[in-house]
């Protein structure tokens, strides 16, 4: 048995959900299919970017979009998409070991983290390695802590984290930290964070939880710096991996290439958000490109047909 | 005397309103001017596809943008921008007779109402000639209206119509209306509207206020059309006159040609929301080319230098 879909949705974050809203409203059969629920978004302490809403957590914003999906009925399947293979008239996608039949995917699976790739991190995650100071933060309660990286989002940890902790070290590989100038203020002002610039961390210690992380350069006489937490925050990488199976154009740094209208190069698939190739990825952005996609799939499967990308 | 910023903001809408969220955020000098406050989408009746928010009057989604900006102090001034010139280093904008000078500019003006151009549309208008349902929908309770045109729009102000008056007449010149088909569907189970399709309207008639109007085939065995309100929803022109002044690019359609992160061919001038060129113009799409123009400014502004649009 399979089931039939104009447009099967693949992720459930911002960008799936704006999808899905306007797909709904285009009057196609839809689906959002999403290993879980929420996205990246959900895992952001504060936003104050997305346009209207002064502040709120990501997770405030994410479950108002998921209501706006309900209540344009599109049912949200909370599971992994296995596979996906391109038909004569469209996709067939597993999932849930089922097989979707569907004329057009939006493809809106976002990035997964980066790993700093030394001994001990994955020994000790979740035992003093973390990647999610929304998650973990009040574990760190009157503790010392680090953060490695130098983005926008290491700074909003490091913040976020400065709320429970003793003290927080940014330790960052290169000379400035390249946050939003409004975080960079936050953190410059903030008399529990300390950055360590031009560093890295070449391995984490400790027996049962993260005792101290060894530098590649001393820090105050020492290359050993005792901590308790260690978060890791050096970005992301695009899941692209059954897009790339499916021959999807990527670019030099693995993002699925798409144009004004969210278009990749395959017939009837398109991507959104923070999979494809933006230079600036926002929440909002992403929202408007899977609100993009869904015009060009509703496009491709009613009276204009499926316009290919161009080079 | 002048005053000298790093981004002047060109209308007051939702692309302009989060272009202001996040040039603040990148510590941008900025200032908003637009002719009015809130734009087009103040004059929606019912917005339902901003994602996050189910179901809201436009003015009430303006008004939560409009907090947004105050909240970053970014001043708004209502004023019609006069003049733009180009200088050595930015520009100089003229409006409320005063100079300002920006070293760049984002032009987020939108667009104005076209006019059907008949004998008594201008004479009548405010005398049973409208082009804002939203406004005008409650002076015409109990009363016989037409709505002309055949977008989404239109089938919008139809339905708002509706609401209040006797009979509400959808006068299309083509055979199909072309709005989302969720709203195609409500037009159509809605006792209350008739589509007269592939007419025109000739002449508005009427003394004091208007009485009939002239079609171009008879409907019901006459051509004259016995209405007290006659709402025009043809369509919008890209206010682009500044822009093209200064040398804007523009496609055949008149809007401002703009590439994935809003940047026109002139250097430090950037475009977003109805007057760019985008196959679907949504408040959600404008306000990420706004939100991406103040990126782009920035880095036209600091490290990166301005990329030009290329062909």
């Amino acid at each position: 048995m399979s089931e039939n879909f104009d447009v099967i949705i693949i992720g459930a974050g911002a960008s799936g959900y704006s999808a899905a809203v306007y797909a709904a409203r285009f009057n196609l059969k839809t689906i959002v299919i999403g290993k879980e629920k929420g996205g990246l978004l959900t895992l952001t302490h504060l936003v104050e970017n997305w346009p209207g809403v002064v502040r709120a957590s990501g997770l405030e914003i994410m479950q108002k979009l998921e209501e706006h999906v309900n209540d344009y009925k599109v049912p949200i399947l909370v599971a992994e998409v296995k596979d996906i293979k391109k038909t004569k008239t469209g996709f067939e996608v597993k999932a849930d070991s089922k097989t979707y039949k569907t004329k057009t995917i939006i493809y809106a699976t976002g990035t997964k983290r980066k790993k700093l790739g030394i001994p001990g991190e994955e020994r000790l995650f979740g035992k003093g390695v973390s990647y999610c100071a929304t998650c973990d933060a009040l574990f760190f309660k009157d503790r010392v802590v680090a953060v490695v990286g130098g983005s926008d989002s290491a700074a909003k940890e490091a913040l976020l984290l400065s709320e429970y902790a003793k003290h927080v070290y940014i330790i960052y590989r290169r000379e400035k930290i390249r946050a939003e100038p409004i975080n960079i203020d936050r953190v410059n002002k903030n008399k529990k964070i300390t950055i360590i610039s031009n560093t890295n961390v070449k391995e984490i210690k400790g027996e049962q939880k993260v005792e101290k992380i060894s530098l590649d350069k001393p820090y105050k006489g020492s290359k050993d710096f005792k901590i308790e937490g260690i978060f890791i925050e050096i970005g992301h990488l695009p899941q692209t991996e059954l897009a790339k199976k499916l021959g999807a154009r990527l670019n030099v740094g693995g993002e699925i290439v798409i144009d004004s209208m969210s278009r990749t190069n395959i017939h009837g698939f398109f991507a959104a958000g923070d999979v494809a190739d933006s230079p600036f990825k926002q929440a909002i952005t992403g929202a408007a490109q899977g609100v993009k996609a869904a015009f060009a799939a509703n496009e491709c499967i009613t009276e204009k047909g499926c316009g290919y990308y161009k080079d």
